[in-house]
């Protein structure tokens, strides 16, 4: 065949860089273990009307068939890749609401779909590593507090700082009925694209589609001027003179989230009136999250609490959520090398072959070392113990053994070579595994 | 919504069932790099192309389309899901020579997807877990005899038994050469039908299809029948008093296989003259798997050498892989409930909440122990503390604990209590987090 070519939105990296991404998934999973999140992954695919339910982003959706489906069996027709993992989940508790135990905290770390343009930021192929907590019937407002401080820890080793911006539903909803408007949702679909058009254009967009006066129009861009990194904003509200029983709910559950998150998160929240977030189904706090001096590349942790996304008959589970944009983050690092990892192969060891026929004394080495979880390999070939340190330098794997009567390990890096027995030695932990720093 | 249904051949799991899996899937991985294997993912999806030139399981693919794709934008148009690991991998390869060390090992942990028929044992998304090795030109046959080693090792904490079943294409092939049969390859293809169809169809195809004669037909079928745990089919097969020199480099290939398995994963291997491997693109050792008493499932861990898979222009890259089929292991696992989990969350200890405005303190108690590397969760609302206590044993959560001036926790299964402190108190390993058996 020719040589292929990379497929535009649809990265893939080399060892040491999935090697790195690995390490930011196992520590972002070990976090959320920690915090009592339990694991489960959904299906790719979900059927189209799940998928469409949503609005916005079904446009992006990838639909799948067979080559060669038979008349006889349309059991997979109507399917697409899922491109989050919040329409999937709610589907997955609705199915399994017998089966779990509630409040349900999961975590689910997968790959999503989208058939966007490409661009810096933008894949088609991605990973998100999302936390959810649903309970049934009600769910108390404190899960709202508690997720920040999470995805704070999850993300606490990565050489960038985070800053994520709250709002809630309830306060602008509230904020824009006692304003008088009669279309809430219509005006904060309208606020959303303050950063995309500007106030000027929004104020006109307030008055067309949100039946906005003049006045109404400019108190709703000074709401969304509103921006603290503690609970002010509580006072900078209210001085804007407007009052409703549902503005003083949101006010009072972003501000205890702003609280906790100053003890356990400090300097990660900001209350910013100007977040929306495009997505109906949102009805309390929302959450998006951007890297300091990046924010162009758009939120890389985004979600919210949603009341009725997961309904079905008398039963609902209301819940809230947030999703790491894990391939956007690591986009961001990889360009600006901030990440790096010592060797691009988990390999400690590499045990030199004297000569073909000493293979299977070498693998007996390789075997002992292994069961006291050091990483090995044989060499390929015989050749002079210079080319074989080659092979090793080459692929950074720090150490070269040499059989024998008497068997010497090396450090090929400070030359370093000492008499060693398989069945005790054992290398400083940081050379262990590959690091990521 | 109305409440969901699963979906055919897509399993999901519930949260206990997927920490088997992850464990699963952990305990494979660290073998694999145990073995020196460098990870890597590919995109799940490739160009129609790529998947079409495999044969055999091009009809069972899945293809792709934008749900709303543009006229001027037709770039992820001709994709599928990709149906394995080695195809891509061949295409990775290709794609990055330049910038890999040769030989090259790998292995790649990802889900496939196929639109086959669904029944037991065979999904339409399943988990692959596959390590080859590939090289530049050429590639000792040593590499050959390394795989299934690491196959033993990375399945050995399964409680079931598994033979691998082994085979070497130019043993086959100078077998029937040797024979005097002009079309090797047909008669490979039929010998593969054995098992379905019986010898007798099979004499019958091997005339129509590879013009075999009576007697040569014969031959083939008693080739077919020799099968050894041992290197003993050398001898069986000479007395066919066949003789050709590619059948004598299979000969020797396969010994060199089946001694080095004999020494480190003994019992694992039977050298089985009638596995052929429906792909074409085999050229050396060929590898299926069975459950003991399971076999009816199908191999659960395939794989062989191919020597020009990976090949662009003057650049061949010939490579050795074996593929382990995670999910159809994990669905007879599960299935005859030969798997179990301590509990279905990862939380060790549940905080108990005396009242609501002692969150921040029981909050503060929950990040000391976490910062010690135990699992920890806050209870969802303050009750009497029987009912919280019901909490955590409804989720199988082994340990309480009680806030207060005094701390406590409490070994909710023996019912003892002790006076704890956070910054010190370290739960049994056992209970650290959940335990597969």
């Amino acid at each position: 065949m020719t040589r292929p070519t990379p497929l535009s939105g649809f990265p893939e990296w080399l060892p040491g860089q999935r090697i790195i991404e690995q390490t930011v998934l196992d520590r972002i999973r070990g976090t959320f273990e920690l915090h009592g999140f339990a694991p489960i992954e959904t299906r790719a695919v979900e059927p189209m009307d799940q998928l469409l339910r949503k609005g916005e982003t079904s446009k992006e959706v990838y639909v799948l068939r067979r080559l060669q489906a038979e008349g006889a069996d349309s059991s997979d027709s109507g399917l697409g890749l899922h491109f989050d993992l919040t329409v999937p989940f709610a589907r997955y508790v609705l199915e399994n609401s017998g089966k779990l135990a509630f409040p349900f905290r999961r975590y689910q770390i997968q790959k999503c779909w989208r058939g966007e343009r490409p661009q810096e930021g933008r894949y088609r192929e991605f990973y998100q590593a999302d936390i959810d907590i649903i309970d049934r019937e009600t769910l108390p407002n404190h899960y709202e507090a508690e997720l920040p401080v999470v995805v704070a820890d999850a993300l606490a080793s990565l050489p960038v700082r985070f800053t994520m911006h709250v709002n809630n539903r309830k306060l602008s909803e509230g904020f824009y009925r006692g304003l008088g408007l009669s279309d809430p949702m219509a005006a904060l679909r309208v606020i959303d694209k303050l950063d995309k058009v500007g106030p000027d254009k929004v104020a006109v967009m307030l008055a067309e589609q949100a039946g906005a006066s003049e006045a109404q129009a400019a108190a709703c861009l000074k709401l969304a001027d509103i921006s603290t990194p503690d609970s002010s904003f509580v006072d900078a509200v209210r001085a804007l003179g407007v009052t409703d029983p549902l503005l003083d709910e949101g006010l009072e559950e972003l501000a205890a989230v702003l609280d906790t998150a100053a003890e356990h998160a400090p300097g990660l929240l900001v209350a910013d009136m100007r977040i929306a977030r495009g997505l109906d189904y949102y009805t309390g706090t929302v959450y998006e999250t951007f890297i300091e001096g990046r924010e162009k590349f758009g939120s890389v942790c985004s979600g919210g609490r949603y009341d009725t996304l997961a309904q079905s008959g008398n039963d609902t589970f209301p819940g809230v959520g947030l999703s790491i944009g894990v391939s956007r983050i690591l986009g961001v690092l990889f360009g600006s090398g901030a990440l790096t990892v010592s060797r691009p192969t988990p390999t400690c060891v590499l045990v030199a072959l004297p000569a073909e026929e000493d293979r299977p004394a070498c693998n007996r080495i390789a075997a002992a070392l292994r069961g006291r979880g050091i990483a090995v390999e044989v060499a390929p070939a015989a050749a002079k113990f210079g080319k074989q340190i080659k092979f090793a330098e080459k692929r950074g794997i720090p150490f070269v053994w040499f059989p024998g009567d008497e068997q010497q390990v090396k450090d090929i890096r400070s030359g370093e070579q000492a008499v060693a027995d398989p069945a005790t030695w054992t290398p400083p932990v940081a050379d262990l595994r590959p690091t990521v720093a």
